[in-house]
């Protein structure tokens, strides 16, 4: 059974989301069967490239409150990461456009190291107030994970890059009514909206998982044609 | 949209068949919107590791033919591998237990380069007759199709590595209905059967896609919790 999180390293809420999910999955009995995939979404995908701005400032204008008043929601936050045993250092991450940093999780996606990477990715722009926008930190941290330098520069380089497998998760999570994230789909029938407590997983688990599609019966194609079995291979009759 | 590909390096009917489903899949107008992915089918689970033969006397024994019809059997698979352009030695292959190739193809595609060792593999064993169940000759290719080489000795020593996957496979082909290959399933919805030509498989994609599964309307699991937004970070009312 398959699970998509769309998510963006921007997004505090994922990071935390994505440990209770993780949480939430080691209660679950069969989660030797579960394919975990994360998908791209971005917060401010209409942001400039280079316009890299700490995050509490541009809080405070978001939402027209007082710098005071913009730490402390970003302490509520840090409080709920900390209860989840994740870092957050409440101030001075940046904030930025993350289109390339969902270029090189596709990547890493193509390299099977994918949940690795945006692990890392969160630590550094959570915990550890790196500057993920800064393509040598993004680097470093894609290294880390085990992806070959080259290849990450190579596509860093290049922005069609996985661009289009960035876009095309970004359309499927509007065709499938997520404007928010982090969002959870089980197993193509069950939507999951935010930060939900692990047993809110654990149990969505184990719904999807009474309810999960049966192997189908497959409808032929053509008849057979040459093929191999356990008695040989043979031309079919 | 996904199609899935039941095969055993040892199946010259599958070399030829992923070459002429590879043909029909680039006359599809929307390949780029297909997943392709390899599983495993044993031809020969039982026999034992160790016992790796000339295929010739072995196919010769197995149908109660001379070793010149043996051979007349493997020149006839040649001919359909060269109108392929594939190169095919009709004498001199190996064959034995391909467990371990199936485990190593699985570490492959955990590092996204699974159809690649599986065309290394196939070029090995059926145009350079190279035994792909020699431990060194797999650990070669492997490298050659980008793996590292540590980590694929790691799961060569290591006989439960990627084992459940592979029979986690071929359960799946069993319950699906296959028991030859190869065996090809467009979108879980039609099985092919055999190495059929180019054009059945550009038809098959071309029909699974018109009654691809459209996006479904998910159930909603316990409301909403903490999220991101293009509007910022809230907790919902």
């Amino acid at each position: 059974m398959r699970v998509e999180i769309w998510s963006d390293i921007a997004c505090p809420w994922c990071y935390i989301g994505k440990a209770r999910f993780e949480k939430g999955l080691a209660e679950f009995a069969h989660g030797d069967d579960i394919e975990v995939v994360h998908r791209s979404f971005e917060l401010d995908p209409n942001r400039r490239k280079g316009d890299i701005a700490p995050v509490i400032p541009m809080l405070a204008e978001k939402y027209g409150r007082t710098l005071e008043e913009a730490r402390a929601m970003e302490a509520n936050v840090a409080s709920n990461a900390h209860a989840e045993g994740l870092g957050y250092l409440a101030d001075g991450r940046d904030h930025g456009n993350t289109f390339d940093i969902h270029r090189v999780l596709h990547l890493a996606k193509a390299r099977g190291r994918q949940s690795e990477l945006l692990d890392l990715a969160y630590r550094a722009n959570f915990a550890e107030e790196r500057s993920v926008f800064d393509s040598e930190v993004l680097v470093a941290i894609a290294v880390e994970a085990g992806l070959a330098e080259a290849e990450v520069r190579t596509v860093l380089a290049d922005e069609s890059a996985y661009a289009d497998e960035v876009r095309a998760d970004e359309r499927e999570a509007a065709e499938l009514g997520a404007n928010a994230v982090p969002f959870f789909v089980l197993d193509r029938k069950y939507g999951i909206s935010g930060g939900q407590p692990a047993e809110v997983f654990t149990q969505a688990l184990e719904q999807a998982w009474q309810e999960r599609t049966p192997v189908p019966a497959l409808k032929s194609v053509q008849g057979d044609a040459e093929a191999c079995g356990p008695e040989g291979c043979e031309v079919p009759r």
